[in-house]
């Protein structure tokens, strides 16, 4: 059987090491666990690189401690807005939402977009859409968590902020998935819940092919996290894929070359990108990112600080 | 006083040469020549790129032939979504709005946002920021008109058809500027009605930065017009500056390079593009774009087909 990856991420963020200890590190891992085995299984099953991101993202999804889906943050009227995109890197064909309410995994909404005409739907019509091709509904009080809610209030109680840098404030964040498959196709898929007190109408770089998505076979699958205006302008995963392909960079330096420009419209971040030989990068230039990645030979490896290399075998 | 330079669009299109004869011709290139002239005076006078772009946009927009605000084309509802972008290639601030229903010139609202911690927002959230702004409010029944109208219905007895390609069905289309003023800074915007029948939800490249709008002063500003789709799944404004910069492409190589990817998305277009050295380039692979740009001697080029080349002096 012929290589293949799949590289995951919880999110980037600022938060003091010593909040995540004890059962509530314990659940991080977990979260990251979970996904790659729901990655994984789908991989060496002979998947497709598609059906993997849309897995391992699903699971992180489902799991409350990252700001997607179930555990998303809430927005400025108290109510919780979702966007994701997905990208295949065979073909290039792409689906982005915004600003859904009800539908349990975006994921499943963006994945359905890919045959479509239309690449990018925002609010009512993402939700109209994602019902038409069956997407699972829930009520939106299934979104909230006792942990969002929380970190709402106190952020409302404070400053009220709505500007960059918030995502310090939610330890699990964006989440994302890319994968190469054993057919040697690419693709890449990002969800997540925005930022904590954030206008409802605000869309991330998580909704914008280029920003936070990006997956063309030749070059590479990028999916990123951070302060998500900073990630949009400087077209990110783009950028990323630009670099490795006109400068011959390696997904390391591309990234790590690409987030110094984030970091000069004062955003951090990271992102995780597989390239269609199996190579596999996850730089950050927050403080940490919860991440991890597997290949064929079924070994996880999960961390949430830098120099981290937590694994098992699967 | 220091080289400036202006080009403009009024959309890429597949009109018949035939439908474009006599008065309807006429008020085309009015619309282009008035456009070139709310930008040249602008920069004559020492003004901002990002000054000029907006003059120019706000003469577009205000201009009914076009398909953007005044003129802009029908969504599936029977009525008008206005969506628009603005980057400024000095610091690469930019903001983007998609779903505006009320705001006279769409490009004054995401002007308002250059300052602002948030890049981009959708529907309603849009509107409010841009009235918060003091920009202008209008009646939804300003933005229509028959010939907009008209289309929209030739389309509902048609097929309906909700996918890529209809642009054809705009003989004006998306409008976009960009400029590079005599203090060495560059800027483009864009802005758009969309595609006539489109669901109302639908994101165009004109809202996506990196898509149809890009600028950065050590490389270049660029707005594209075209089958949106495709110029997002090519993330086309990004990709241009990127081949500028890292494979040393003129502004005509990169974009028409670029166009080549866009057809393999199965989509059509062109683009406006200038640099801090003063170069501009207009290519399209549609068969024809509305267009024009002007410099510091005050003759204004404008054209609609291919190969030519209309003179005014101002």
């Amino acid at each position: 059987m012929k290589k293949f990856t799949l590289a995951i991420h919880g999110g980037a963020s600022s938060l003091d090491p010593k909040k995540l200890e004890g059962d509530y590190r314990l659940e991080f891992d977990a979260g990251l666990r979970d996904a790659l085995k729901a990655g994984y299984d789908v991989l060496a099953k002979e998947g497709t690189a598609i059906d993997a991101v849309t897995a391992a993202i699903c699971s992180l999804e489902n799991h409350p401690i990252f700001n997607a889906a179930h555990g998303g943050v809430l927005c400025n009227d108290e109510q919780i807005r979702l966007s994701a995109s997905i990208m295949d890197g065979y073909d290039r064909t792409a689906g982005a939402v915004m600003g859904l309410q009800t539908i349990k995994n975006p994921i499943t909404a963006v994945k359905a977009m890919l045959p479509e005409a239309v690449v990018c739907l925002f609010g009512e019509d993402a939700e109209k859409f994602s019902l038409s091709k069956s997407c699972e509904s829930v009520d939106p009080s299934y979104f909230m968590t006792e942990r969002s809610r929380n970190s709402w209030l106190k952020l409302r109680q404070g400053e009220g902020n709505t500007g960059a840098h918030t995502f310090i404030e939610n330890p699990g964040n964006t989440v994302g998935a890319v994968a190469l498959d054993c057919h040697g196709n690419i693709a890449a898929g990002t969800s997540t819940g925005g930022l904590t007190n954030q206008p409802p109408g605000r869309v991330s770089d998580t909704a914008v092919i280029g920003g936070g998505t990006w997956a063309e076979n030749n070059t590479c699958a990028i999916s990123a996290t951070g302060d998500g205006e900073a990630f949009i302008r400087t077209a990110f995963a783009r950028r990323v894929a630009d670099l490795v392909e006109l400068k011959n960079m390696s997904l390391q330096e591309a990234i790590e070359f690409t987030l110094l420009e984030v970091e000069k419209a004062e955003g951090y971040g990271g992102a995780v990108a597989v390239d269609a030989k199996g190579n596999v990068a996850l730089p950050f230039s927050s403080p940490q990112m919860s991440r991890g990645w597997i290949s064929n030979d079924g070994l996880a490896h999960y961390a949430i600080f830098p120099d981290e290399d937590l694994t098992e075998q699967f």
